[in-house]
């Protein structure tokens, strides 16, 4: 077991594989996920942290596997119902998960802070680390898209201009199947880290930032107050693994909206979006030819397999990667 | 077929049972039902109209006829994961109906006025006639009363003293099993009725007054402007229907409640404390006795079965309301 203090900057489905593998690698109790809350949203009045959600439920083994986001086993009894009001089903919330949400709005209703009821959820779940939204205050992605009628169902009308859009509604209305012009984090100027948060960057012996979408779940980690200087300034520390392998990203669309953003949808790409920040990268074995090239950007390269298939690979690659600096 | 406009003011169950019978009894886009919403309460971040969804659904023949309140046949995913979380599950919300607050709470939050979102409810259920909350503005229902520990879990600790609680704290938390000191409508002395209820008010031949809990159901629409003045100015037009039979209500504590405060659980209590705003009061059989005392109160009594046992019955009796006066 490896005695290291570890804090994972974390997306969802990504990072949520990783972390099992880093809770296996060294004491959970050392372990702090710093979690994108970029991508949450109210639907129905329901305070929604799907990130923090995907990673709770993948680490008490109660994510649907399949999908990647809800839990196993869910019935749909709500969302069916909505129908009949034509309500708003784009977003799937099962019978089950909608405890969660309802439970988090209950708790910020009530005055308390997204950090506090985070913890509380987490606890229900008995999970041995700890699971940090990255900041109590709001941050909110936006992402300007080519909006064509038909993939909103005609609501814009006739106008296919870009038009800005919640980061649920170009991911999940519109199965992030449209191209984006720009992404913006609604906000994060304003915003700053937790108390939580500012302590375990503090202690940490070892930044990890996972394999997740650079742009929309690492992004709005790095734009929230300190983030981002408290990297740079540890860099040495800092290590990340890249979310694209052979070009592609394993899921979502991390490589097309690199590439429409000006970005090279590689690991050479990632490691120049990174190289401020991170002193490693680790990339897959299918990318073993970019080593030098990774190197060359200033930043140690260690090639391994990255492909999470089950927790075994995902300790394997949590022991690469917490050993790497 | 009955040709009048009619107004029913509702509470919940009793007056859900009446509607089935008004809707059969006249032409059913003649008749406005306007509910109590003193009961609305705000839990989980879904806005919960109680009287609205209880005369919905008997009128969409959907309720669970069992318990009087939620869907028939619901299945309970949500509430029983919400006990993972400890959260609030004394107020038991079936998936299907929370698909209902779902909606609601999200086009409120749009900017939709309760009366919009009710109509659109109402479409949805294809009920044939209006419902309209008695007003947009928030009016809470709260109840003080003796607050032993046990009843609430300890959480108020040794205090055994008044305590003033929301009306679902009161009706549902406790089941109603606590002793009532007074009852206030928060919110009602700035609170106006809608437009389409003034409309409906001033253009009906008959209004109703549903046999509803007199203080906490009948209680907050008089208490918002222009009810009490309208039905005042307009006594020979208005018939009530006595929630108490032989000293009883047939559900819920109104009996009680009306001892509690200082009223008389009889027919004849019922009749002193609408005197002033109807003409007509009708009884049940089993109270016949009690005609003599209702006439000397200046109300004309009249005697029927109101014991709504199936939708014939209710019809019946709804005849009998709407042509007596």
């Amino acid at each position: 077991m490896i005695d290291r203090g570890v804090v994972v900057l974390a997306g969802g489905v990504g990072a949520a594989r990783l972390l099992r593998g880093v809770i296996r690698a060294v004491d959970p109790a050392r372990v702090t996920a710093v979690v994108n809350t970029g991508d949450d949203t109210v639907l129905h009045g329901l305070h929604i942290s799907p990130d923090l959600d995907t990673v709770t439920y993948t680490l008490a083994e109660a994510i649907n596997t399949e999908t990647g986001w809800g839990l196993a086993g869910e019935t749909w009894q709500a969302m069916d119902a909505l129908k009949r009001y034509d309500g708003i089903t784009w977003f799937g919330l099962g019978d089950r998960d909608l405890a969660t949400h309802m439970y988090r709005t209950q708790r910020l209703n009530e005055g308390a802070t997204l950090t506090e009821v985070t913890a509380e959820i987490v606890a229900a779940w008995e999970l041995p680390l700890t699971l940090l939204p990255v900041t109590n205050d709001q941050v909110a992605t936006k992402v300007t898209v080519t909006d064509p009628p038909e993939a909103n169902g005609g609501s814009t009308g006739g106008d296919c201009g870009p038009l800005e859009i919640g980061f649920q509604e170009y991911f999940v209305q519109r199965q992030h199947s449209v191209p984006v012009h720009s992404v913006r984090f609604d906000g994060a100027e304003s915003a700053s880290v937790s108390p939580e948060v500012r302590a375990a960057l503090a202690t940490s012996d070892i930044t990890v930032i996972a394999p997740s979408n650079p742009i929309v779940s690492i992004g709005p980690l790095l734009a929230v107050d300190g983030v981002r200087d408290h990297l740079t300034a540890n860099r040495d520390k800092v290590v990340a693994v890249s979310p694209i392998i052979g070009g592609k990203a394993l899921k979502g669309p991390a490589d097309r909206m690199m590439t429409e953003l000006g970005h090279e949808a590689t690991a050479v790409g990632v490691a120049r979006m990174y190289a401020d920040i991170a002193s490693v990268l680790v990339i897959d074995t299918a990318d073993a030819d970019s080593a030098e090239e990774v190197r060359s950007l200033g930043l140690t390269p260690v090639v391994t397999n990255t492909i999470m298939a089950d927790v075994d690979i995902a300790t394997e690659l949590a022991q690469t990667v917490l050993t790497a600096v």
